[in-house]
């Protein structure tokens, strides 16, 4: 949809200078915006592209003028930018119920304003709120409950008796619930230990496509509101993320660990088990957490050291072969100086 | 299902010592166990929190005792606490059969005793043993076959003429036999290679969530009796993985490798192509495996190293950057001595 | 299905030594090869195989001579072998059109030559075009293009407005066009950015089970012709990736990156964001490139340095302990000489 430059204004509160009807259609990247879009420059690097660019209007942070130009000025051009590409894609589908193809159980109870796709299977007893989109090919197991503006995309597989709260976003196969990875010693055999808890989901997590998030043994795992997890990502058994986490794709969060608010894991990371993570705990990507972590780091690495230590140890590792020569030959040289002494 | 502490006794071979009546409807973590419950330590350092448990029961070890407390004694409490809670959890629902809304082919055998979900797809010819339930959104292909007892959770896939035995678990969207991954150069492009082998899954196999098995090139790929494979594993085209084998989450086996009995490799670990790793072979998290590895052995790192070697290479790494610097002063130091000496 | 020698002989364009009537059945390996099957020798150190070998037909190089036996001379054995594969294969199955149980929107435009399975989703104005098959379970969103002779399997999911070339082969669960990670701070929370643009896979694409290929956040996604990628990949959005590229399993390319042509990733390779990387760079298993990098390298490591240089160094990296030590004994070993000559 369209709007005009004064609505988009009025939806990220910010200053507008130029003409407030001009009409805004799109919102597109600086190098490739044409009339009638919007961009927006988050990094003073990019002001330079500003005076080819062709875009309608611009977003930028104070202090940052352009003669001619019609620009929003707010102290958060790229919250701004998320905020009227929200707005520009207008209001999400009204409900449809529940379509031809869907299967149903009779004792799932469906609020009157959800949207279930064809091919998607809710089994017996599943409860799912208001404004909750469930895709073509989600299966939700006997007692899953699911809340309210949910997205579900397809293949999503939610087991049973886990929940989810309101505005939860599970991209494509996203898995929720699976059994938890435990088995007891028999001789030289294992027996499958039952998981027999849940998975929850609160507020405003969204989970990445082929991402797995296993259900307890007993309780619960657990990842708290507004966290968002990237694809692929294993968090196991028993573990426990807290709020407004960043977890990118790859990682591996192992049973029973638990990770504090406001954590940003970078790709590959992973996180040994039984391991408490603090609060405002950076990893860099690839770096391991084998024992507890402290809050307010920024760590890297196997163990995990400061990540500026790691940046030099990383650039200093590769001289090691030239290290080890150099060794020997003061090695040697220290001898002959030794000899030489002795002798006088 | 609720049982007594007798039966209880019973159905682990253990030791009961105090009231063989009491009542037992769950097992539950020491810390939150109720009246009703059973619990377990299976770690000494656990004990102390036995005092203040509130738990109907407690399984634990020979030698240690609880006066006045109802105990069930037994050499191995973690798999009594396992063989406890498949007890409680009762028997599997009886097969349903064939439920509407699934799409069985005509020339599908399927036992009388499956049950296969709503939205589950079967190919022509596949066979489906006694007792195997196949959730929603499965897809067999044509002329797979699926033992005794199986479990094969939403999402599965598994791919023309691939083999699984008996009490076979895949979690949800495992995927068995897609195209292994192998490519003939032809000039500057690559020729697809037909994967025209097949995926066996023995007895007892479990294959976590999102892994994928890829079928052989030619022949098969084969994953053997009482291995468990956790979610995100990769296992390539040829590969063989042996007996009673745990593979942690997110591990690489790359195409045609052999691993032997007992192994045990840990998250994100990797095994290159074309190599054969023996038996009770252990491989830390993210160790890998670039050649032969011979059996009994617990190794890290890249190339693999004995564990130990591993974790005190670990720890002296970061210190690399100021053994360089040390490094240069000595040069240096020497150099003056050196001069110093020829001057005398 | 069976053929002369002599056919296949023309289908390779291999010049034929021996009995041009030879029936053959099947390709098989050297090892386990019968009476009507043809096998090839690829790498010279197997030759010593083909005396024991009962295949009626062998695949070799030129200048290999073995009397007696029917040869197929072929100046690239590997690729006459897949050839071969393929051809024995046999036509793939007509185009049965939409099966029932398929859920076709009225308003898709499907070739009249396509084949979509029972269970899969075929949403508004998607296009597929001739010769192309839908397998079971596959969810199409609004608006997706499928190009001709496209092979979905089960569980593939492409969301709205994804386009596919020709001839792209899409294994189980491969996940095109899920939502690319980005997230606007917004105070201590975040805001999501609507992911608005597309994942485009040109013609002779392959994509592995379970990888994800992110939409862009604006603009698209592009794997460009010919490029293969293993299972379990991460493309994150914005990225694009050049032309008969090998990408293997659980490699992660980050958002905005740029990937040239006839590149190798081994596995678990990774590359960070907004990184360019060359055309014919040959990236080790697990390598990770956190800047950019020039064309026509074979590097390995974090950072990437050269192969060779790191095979070095990963072999010197555990005698850091024993330096650590050794450099330590120098230093008092050269305090004692510089006390000694001070007191002289």
């Amino acid at each position: 949809m369209s709007a005009s430059l004064q609505q988009l204004a009025e939806v990220v509160g910010a200053q507008l200078k130029g003409n407030p009807e001009q009409t805004i259609n799109r919102v597109f990247p600086i190098d490739l915006a044409e009339e009638g879009d919007i961009t927006f420059v988050a990094n003073p690097k990019y002001l330079s592209k500003l005076e080819e660019c062709r875009a309608s209007a611009v977003i930028v942070a104070p202090g940052i003028d352009l003669p001619g130009a019609n620009l929003l000025i707010t102290a958060n051009p790229y919250l701004a930018f998320a905020k009227i590409l929200t707005f520009l894609q207008g209001e999400p589908d009204a409900a449809k119920g529940v379509l031809p193809g869907a299967h149903v159980a009779d004792s799932a109870e469906l609020d009157e304003l959800v949207t279930v796709h064809p091919g998607a299977v809710v089994g017996e007893n599943v409860k799912i709120g208001a404004g909750s989109v469930i895709h073509p090919g989600v299966v939700l197991y006997a007692d899953v409950e699911v809340g309210c503006d949910c997205i579900l995309h397809a293949g999503v597989i939610v087991r049973e008796r886990c929940r989810l709260g309101d505005r939860v976003i599970l991209q494509p196969s996203a898995i929720i619930g699976a059994d938890g990875f435990g088995f007891a010693p028999d001789g030289s055999r294992y027996y499958k230990i039952p998981q027999v808890g849940i998975v929850v989901l609160e507020d405003d997590v969204e989970i990445g496509a082929c991402s797995c998030i296993d259900r307890a043994a007993l309780g619960e795992t657990r990842i708290r509101r507004g966290t968002k997890l990237d694809n692929l990502v294993q968090i196991g058994h028993n573990a426990e993320v807290g709020e407004d986490t960043i977890i990118v794709s790859q990682v591996a969060v192992a049973g029973s660990s638990k990770i504090g608010n406001h954590c940003t894991f970078g790709g590959q990371a992973a996180v040994a088990g039984h391991v408490t993570v603090g609060d405002n705990v950076t990893i860099g990507a690839r770096g391991g957490a084998s024992g507890n972590v402290e809050s307010n780091q920024v760590l890297s690495g196997v163990p995990l050291i400061p990540h500026k230590e790691w940046l030099k140890m990383t650039m200093s590792l590769p001289k090691v072969p030239e290290m080890r020569k150099e060794l020997q030959q003061l090695k040697k040289r220290l001898a002959e100086l030794e000899s030489l002494l002795k002798e006088k």
